[in-house]
């Protein structure tokens, strides 16, 4: 078969070679003759594996020492309600903006814990901007948003300064750019974008921030819980951990956040490049809220979509239809898809223009 | 390397053919040119791989109509707290089974949603026994009892009949024998055992007993919530669903659970037998309690466990050391443990009873 060039939204595409090596620990790994999904996870060599993705996570993300990380289940979803458990005490109130259905879905779960005041919004223009952060009040515990809002193809470029701690969902941009960590007390992130499979989602916690809301908190929605047994609170997903290490690890061979980021933003000039210059596409976010990892944009022509579907479906391009909410068009570009791959997508949309 | 014999209590031993085909779809799976975890959970072969993993679970417990299959996340250990908010309504109780450290964990979970009665506890003896099941008030909303008990080698040999709906935690022994599906509304179970890999959790939940505690509840705690989303409301772990469903497609082609059912009860007739005829060794649980899945016994002379411990490493046996909490050996017996190794096990045991 030809090469596939995978812009999928999520679970997203992976290194070749962190496949393959998966591929081998399931028939066998561990030097114990067993595979590494029918072993204990208390056994050394999962320990480790565990040890390393926190601590490569940590490295990778340049966070201090305040920072402790955990690999658990139940994807953002479950961690819109963990976030609000742990940093909301008892009769508090929390600020979040709302970017998109992600966001919003992070504020219908904090409203179990407390008030929930949404103080910025780009609901209106169909969420095609990020909005600005204003000032909140400081009875807030966090302001909270989302890094990168894969449907829409928006993406902060700059970490807001609301006056109050800051909590982020960077599920869909994680790993992919350098940030400036002094503001937050909890970053949490699914796995399956930028770091690994799905079926696990990393926490990066503030420790000194935690433990102070008052709450009796369900053990497995308690992350200090889980920090006190060193993310084997109970039997781990081996599996997406492992897989998960193995990508931290392509990373940190690549030269990091550093070297990838440089990689990413020139595959975002490049087909922004194109979407711009190219008179039968337009974008659908706006250009200053522009994501690096979700390229969003629409034929001016509806009638010209057989044809083009045709086309980038004859190039090996998989992925690209958006997300039905909006319709058009979405590349996503997360930290694996080579350049070559967005150069194959814009060599297609050139080529569609030079035929139609 | 020689053969290994894997009595591991969990993650646990899974069928080389699982292994296998498991190993082939992270390298590519699906007809598209793309490995199974790089893909959208949203794509046509994933979706039918979820909704044949629904059918084949129902199909091989034999549930009728009125049960829904869901694959979520977050292990056993969040579900203590799913079911409580799922079926124990505003100002309601339970009634709770406290059969050994599983157990207890289930009660601690609950008690963050109502009144919980522990009716019949093992506690005093060690838990080395299945407790009786009293009649309970028909004020509790159902019976909470962890079926297979895998620390202390414990199982319930007949289902209880406290007089209310039953709720059970099938960890460590769902798929391993038929059982009576009529008392029971809620079933789920870790799929680290008999079903799969670890990073999924199953639910058999009847749909006509949901939703009906005028709870408000956290979405991925909400059981409706997933049910009505077909078991796909956020990004499922599609690696350990995938393998789950190998599993279960191998115990089909087995003969299902009757045929599985025969051969644990050889595999446990031939190692009880063996602890009960062999004097250096005792038995932990009482005998009417004892587990088809975990055999616990002891040495009754601990000088000669270097050497004991010496025979079966020498024989490729892996993962029989007791859990921390009793000590002595745990021989675990999953489905896909062959007889052989069991042999094998016992084998070692006459000879050092021949050689000490």
């Amino acid at each position: 078969m030809d090469k596939i060039h995978n812009f999928s939204a999520g679970p997203c595409i992976l290194p070749p070679e962190v496949l393959k090596e998966a591929s081998e620990a399931v028939k066998i790994w561990g030097g114990n003759g067993l595979s590494l999904i029918e072993m204990s996870h208390r056994s050394k060599p999962f320990v480790a594996v565990m040890e390393e993705a926190r601590a490569i996570t940590k490295e990778l993300l340049g966070l201090p020492d305040r920072f402790e990380i955990l690999y658990l289940q139940g994807g953002a979803s479950l961690g819109f309600l963990t976030a609000a458990y742990n940093f909301i005490p008892e009769g508090g109130s929390a600020a979040y903006s709302d970017t998109g259905t992600w966001a919003a879905k992070a504020v219908k779960e904090a409203k179990h814990l407390g008030h929930i005041e949404v103080v910025a919004s780009s609901k209106a223009s169909g969420y095609n901007a990020i909005p600005h952060t204003p000032s909140v009040a400081t009875k807030h515990s966090y302001f909270h948003y989302t890094t990168n809002n894969t449907i829409y193809g928006t993406q902060y470029k700059h970490i807001p300064e609301p006056g109050v701690p800051l909590i982020a969902d960077m599920s869909s941009d994680i790993m992919s750019k350098k940030f400036d960590s002094t503001p937050f007390q909890l970053i949490y992130a699914g796995a399956q974008k930028n770091m690994g499979p799905a079926g696990t989602v990393m926490y990066a916690i503030d420790k000194e921030a935690l433990g102070k809301t008052g709450r009796e908190i369900p053990s497995y929605l308690d992350l200090g819980v889980h920090l006190s047994k060193d993310s084997m609170f109970n039997t781990p997903p081996v599996f997406s951990i492992f897989t998960t290490l193995l990508t931290l690890r392509w990373l940190k061979n690549l030269g990091g956040i550093e070297a990838i980021e440089a990689r990413n933003n020139a595959k975002s000039d490049l087909i922004y490049g194109e979407i711009d210059r190219n008179e039968l596409f337009t974008g659908y976010a706006e250009i200053d809220s522009r994501s690096t990892m979700n390229a969003t944009f629409q034929l001016r022509d509806s009638n010209h979509q057989e044809k083009f579907n045709a086309a980038w479906t004859d190039a090996g391009i998989s992925g690209i239809n958006g997300h039905r909410s909006i319709g058009g068009y979405r590349a996503s570009m997360y930290n694996a898809l080579p350049l070559e791959s967005v150069q194959v997508l814009v060599d297609v949309m050139k080529e569609f223009e030079r035929t139609i």
